[in-house]
């Protein structure tokens, strides 16, 4: 069972696959200028491209673990969730709060999917 | 290698199986009027039910990540965790604090299992 | 796909292998006097150790995640994860601020690994 490392960043591989899993570094929005929603936005979006490099998809993915910088920005990373998850096709899911590495990000997810 | 989505919540999976793995979403307790003691139990038997739901079992165990609303709960978390889990099938596992998707949730658990 | 759990600690398991893939439980230093430079030093090392114990090494990552008592850390972490990583074997990452189990400690990494 080799490992797939499908691009890779500075000092982390940003996807790979492995076994019939494809894994995704945590994933924040490029432009951190914008509130909650819009890079909850951004986020998925890059998800949904990361996952193509793999040969995956969002009716794939199997786990997500979401940090938000402040635990009272749910509903409103929800409404984006809501509306870009695939409900016959959800994964398993945490949202906890945390400070994250840049103090500008308001979300960042970390997913794994079916390849 | 299909997924088994076992069973959905309103936007995430709460239980699904791929290829030998058991995904359980981070669960909590129901009734969070209790203590970290008792929301720890609550937590442990919703774990055990889900499980048991993909037909797998705390036996099988293989990680578990817990997040305490107060680090200072350590102690009294592991009080339950000590009583609950079986030593000769423990998984690996991490603990931090974090404040959880509601103010009164004092304990989130989110584990992973041989199917 | 047996469980195979090569290292147990005394409530969890330090170190496990399913279905060709490596778990290891979130890693401190033993030395928590300290900063966060040695920490990561030898959380690694201890990461490097164990995962020798499963037949895996550092050029198998899958995941990792990185917790830092303060997120402020996040550079003097770099520096060491920069000189230990294998820059052609990266793993996919996320690291984000959390209170740890013990409040000298700076940073905690668990990691996953092909077989």
């Amino acid at each position: 069972m080799t490992i797939q490392r499908i691009e890779n960043g500075p000092r982390f591989c940003r996807v790979l696959s492995h076994n019939g899993v494809v894994y995704l570094a945590g994933m924040t929005a490029d432009d951190t200028s914008n509130g909650v929603i819009q890079q909850t936005r951004d986020t998925l979006a890059k998800i949904d491209h990361f996952l193509a490099k793999a040969g995956s998809d969002k009716t794939k993915l199997l786990t997500a673990v979401i940090w938000l910088r402040d635990i009272s920005d749910f509903d409103s990373m929800n409404t984006v969730w809501d509306e870009w998850i695939d409900r016959s096709a959800m994964p398993v899911r945490a949202t906890v709060e945390a400070r994250l590495a840049g103090d500008s990000y308001r979300v960042e997810i970390m997913v794994t999917a079916a390849a």
